[in-house]
């Protein structure tokens, strides 16, 4: 059998009871390490387990996917994902590669950043579609995810972004030689992730005149609401709630972050739950 | 303390290891039962944890939180949800009250239908808005949730649609009695849903012409493809893919179901995932 277990989001206790037993009657036990990470890291779960786990990086996972399903026909082989296993189309791939083997698949399903986000009080059923707002470099600077944000606030909508993570990236120059080099781990903070959406709106919106009345409603500005949020689920987590242009001097600690662009008009409910993590002492 | 904490969606032990630590150390410990209903019964829960559960409904969370709450401040009382806390209003609301009451709360995550729908290998970040579809009555039949189906197809997006529970309803009669009768608890089947949102299609569209073009992409029509999903997370789980029309037909059994409207342009890697719980043998 071929197990698929999803790990929650903060600490090793944070699996369920299912997903332990399995681990602990399991043949080889897989951590895909490059869609996300756990806050509490590699060794407290191998400690945790009392077994050690195999690194599993987007490489050994989108091209080397015989391994990790070797002898899973008559053994127990685990495959464990931060959050839940659908969070990634990757290891939907896996899956479907399991069943054309004749591999039996069983998933352990946990929370992810994607209903865990609940946590600051926005109601998860006023969400749109989430956007992931990845690194910008010299030459690469997309947008489109701002074209998303404007359509859910258009129809009333938060919109939760996710940010991007390198892990594990080969460096330019390694890419002609033989031996691969890797660039350090990257984790978007939420301060970065303001930074690009002040960018974005300053240069989208320059040439606007002011007192377009409605329709500025159904845009970014630099004095929009947005949550920041730090290590969901785990014990450091922290929460923030703040201007789009105070976001970019907040500094949350370490990885992952994830923000939100509320809607504009929020429910009485959400917005006294948001309040108790305002940064200023003044109503939302 | 004041501890929420989710269930996950199917057996006693998708509990966190976490959160059943905390629930074999409290006091007292309430189960809400009015939003969702664990596949596999209160009973099981008492004999898995060896401890007797409060039986949290509408009327006890909304109007006597206090009742719920006495004593938080120096006792572990634990409230617990099936998914994840954070899936309704009310408990929102029930984590203001206590911090209100200066009384500690801790939340431990878990798995809900909002992030375990990405089993039928539909990919999260391409669902819209959630929407709920509510038991219609003779007098009482509304439809607005079709919109909101109608704005995600219109961006491409997937709809995920809960359905209605109805659990100690009062019935009309005993309304104006002092003493409250029931009624038999009701779930929506995602054939009761797909009935409903037949005669939406019906009613809504009876005079348009033939030969509408790209307009018709962004509606429902009685053969547009739907997933109807069971028992998410339960052993018993069962998903099946066919047309609004046939799911009409479909009996999933047992509680809880929920309905998918997938955007009309899938990802191949979705066709190919969904392919495999097509009702008829036939190409999606």
């Amino acid at each position: 059998m071929f197990y698929i277990i999803g790990l929650g989001l903060g600490d090793p206790e944070d699996i369920t009871v299912k997903g332990l037993n399995i681990v602990k009657n399991c043949e080889r036990i897989y951590l895909e390490s490059y869609t996300s990470i756990l806050s509490c890291g590699q060794e407290k779960l191998e400690e945790y387990y009392g077994k050690k786990l195999i690194l599993a990086d987007r490489e050994m996972v989108e091209q080397r996917a015989d391994e990790i399903l070797e002898g899973a026909d008559t053994q127990s082989i685990a495959f464990l994902v931060v959050g839940d296993p659908f969070g990634a189309t990757t290891h939907t791939d896996l899956m479907l590669r399991a069943k054309e083997k004749g591999i039996k698949t069983s998933i352990v399903h946990n929370a992810s950043i994607m209903n865990a986000v609940g946590c600051c009080g926005l109601q998860l059923y006023h969400f749109g579609e989430t956007v992931s707002i990845p690194y910008w470099d010299d030459s690469w600077k997309p947008d489109s995810f701002y074209d998303k944000i404007v359509a859910n606030l258009k129809h009333g909508l938060h919109t939760l972004c996710l940010l991007d993570i390198k892990v594990k990236e080969p460096t330019l120059e390694s890419l002609m030689k033989k031996k691969r080099e890797y660039m350090p781990p990257r984790f978007m903070s939420v301060s970065e992730a303001a930074g690009q959406l002040l960018e974005i709106v300053a240069s989208k919106h320059a040439d606007e005149a002011d007192g377009m009345g409605s329709q500025k409603e159904h845009r970014l500005s630099d004095n929009s609401l947005v949550v920041g949020l730090a290590r969901v689920g785990h014990e450091t987590q922290q929460i923030i709630a703040c201007s789009l242009k105070e976001m970019q001097n907040i500094d949350l600690g370490p990885p992952l972050h994830s923000l939100i662009i509320p809607n504009i008009n929020l429910h009485p409910l959400e917005k006294e739950f948001l309040q108790q993590f305002a940064a200023l002492d003044e109503p939302l």
